[in-house]
């Protein structure tokens, strides 16, 4: 798999990742009629089937990381090289703020609007490093042990994660900083942008030393390779 | 397997593709008592829950695409013979039309409606052609790659899809040609439909296209069967 | 396995189906505050989810068919031997009215209370035909084809044909003389339930017709084993 | 796989565990505009996928049983040594509140308050010794033979149990004293714990004996090992 294949990968499927997120948002929120546990029940299911297709679709090509801190994380435990960092941050901040223009195109909304949605204080953010570090847990189990169900497992992860943590976990700095771009349901004011990124790479890296110890990586002969 | 019970499967599983889309649609409304966000809800789950149990269920026979566009992207690129595609289409647009009948005696509708629905704009274009692009990325990722998750990621991506796309995501033409026949909550007014379909033609291109290059074919050696 | 440990796990698998129609419907009608979708959701989701559980825990020991119409129908294939069959419709209409009484008692309820549930009339027998043919249609093809994913293509199709039929889908002649016994939200009226069962004999009929010629037996030396 | 990483995997497996079903209670309390239902759907799915999640993910290290009656039942079997079972049911009683505690921090609420909703009476405890009897059919049964599908059978299970029996399925000791420290949707009265725990102890010890005759240990020889 080349490196240019790996890129475009990842930017689509970031995109992707973000019209879901954003879009279905939107269309929960507007057809609601006011009541947000329905909305946000539209919200985490869409967001959490997608992941499964998205990982499902685009894993074969790239790992269908779709997030800084996952690909980070990788890098720092040598699964990745970190040659290809720079690539996959890149096409993660391309593809982010790219799905959620594409989501505002579909559903009528300007390209861009920076969001008022406050979301700070020490309960989000707790609510970030947990969201997080429970992520990376997912991520590097299914990494280590069982690479072939890991769509399944941040699919599931996420639809709870929305419900279980204060923040509806964003747990992804690219996925933060997108949202910030859409003052619509799934919005985050920029200003309280840059405290969720801090918390959320707190979180990874908790859970990825842990995991560290947990699981360590098996010898080369007996690695399970993700299915082909 | 011969073409005779492959064109079966088609049409059996596209009409109660059908069925499942427009019943569902019109148990969600009928109960929902004018919360549309519950209504869709009850349809998107459903419609996804039905696609992974059709896929699994006539995907032995005949690959279940209940959809012309992913018949001819199949075609295109030598997964299947030419001179099978006019028995699929001739199938699939048979099916659809007759589950949506089927649909309308279990509910005790009147046998065909012309929708009034209108779904027309920029917006709901944009929505079909973003849809009908995820939906045969998946398919090309799962057929070249994954083939025995395709029911799960197909179901996954259509559930999302409902809810991340202005038009709910229709994603395929014999769909979108049976649903004109209905006056209930999926329905589609017949004048709307030519564009739906033409943006779902061009969704399914720029998929196609992009994982030609993204996921070659593999050579016969080493190609992964579907199960038997 | 021994027939003993069959017809055992058949009655309490079938007991703990007719908990979870009956219990879910109870709990969905009694907090849903008059909003029959929602209450539907729960009950449809919580079958489903109840379904794979149940499959996938009895179905190494019976099969899992709590259902008598699947059992005749796999008897007249040849895949259950006929002798097996007495045995199996017993422990299925033993335990389905035990699990009834299971639901009432956890709720509070007389223990056995005719329903005033009217279903009648041509469009809820159709619904029961179609519902019955698509779940033997999905039993036949992963009997034949896919045994490992059956407990998801069952659970997968009844949560959709909960919301595509107009009779939310009882599809199960023991699972219909059972729910005759319960006054709550999922039961049936005793004068009902004859026409229902019928229905649901037909539709197996048919299904089992057509996937004789769509999905042959294969022959023994290449037949897929359900997994131990 | 050291005791100590066991030990560590059970305590932070149980600790996510509540933090998931306290937390999702108290945002679908906070946002179901009063709608009970609503609430109980966002805290059943979001408790099922978080179990999906987190059994995938801490199963390879401890097999995350996150259940005192599950890890004594698997001991009385002789399938986990005895000499392992003080560590596991220390993780559990020691995580299990800390999970409460996280859950309070990040939405908010005092770090401890006895609960205040009653859970008595003969109908909630026949609920409990179902509920948790249930439970332990899943677990036994994946056991033995499906140990690959435990984490979706497990999900499942608890998604539908939490619909189908009154007590909303607590079928567990540890996570039962744990709610009682959350005086939020999920909680439970002090006083009422005590005969919930001696009913799952019921439950799981009718579960054993019965799985115990219906699905015998295989022989060394052709056991089915937990995927690496």
């Amino acid at each position: 798999m080349t490196a240019g294949r790996r890129w475009v990968a990842e930017a689509v499927a970031t995109a992707l990742l973000l019209a879901t997120v954003v879009g279905s948002g939107i269309m929960g929120e507007r057809l609601a009629g006011g009541n947000v546990a329905i909305a946000l029940l539209a919200n985490s299911l869409a967001t959490g089937a997608g992941l499964v297709a998205l990982i499902l679709t685009f894993g074969s090509v790239s790992g269908a990381h779709m997030n800084p801190v996952v690909t980070l994380a990788l890098a720092s435990q040598g699964e990745l090289p970190w040659r290809q960092v720079p690539g996959y941050l890149a096409a993660q901040f391309v593809g982010a703020p790219a799905g959620v223009v594409l989501a505002h195109v579909m559903f009528g909304e300007p390209l861009i609007a920076y969001s008022r949605h406050v979301r700070s204080g020490a309960a989000q953010l707790v609510s970030e490093v947990v969201a997080t570090f429970g992520l990376l847990a997912v991520v590097w189990a299914c990494t280590r042990r069982r690479p072939a169900v890991a769509p399944f497992a941040v699919g599931a992860y996420i639809t709870a994660a929305y419900w279980f943590t204060a923040s509806t976990s964003f747990a992804n700095p690219a996925v933060t900083f997108a949202r910030a771009l859409t003052d619509t349901f799934a919005g985050i004011r920029p200003a309280d942008a840059p405290a969720f990124i801090a918390a959320q790479v707190v979180g990874a890296a908790l859970a990825t030393a842990l995991f560290r110890w947990l699981l360590p990586r098996l010898p080369e002969a007996t690695r399970i390779e993700e299915p082909v």
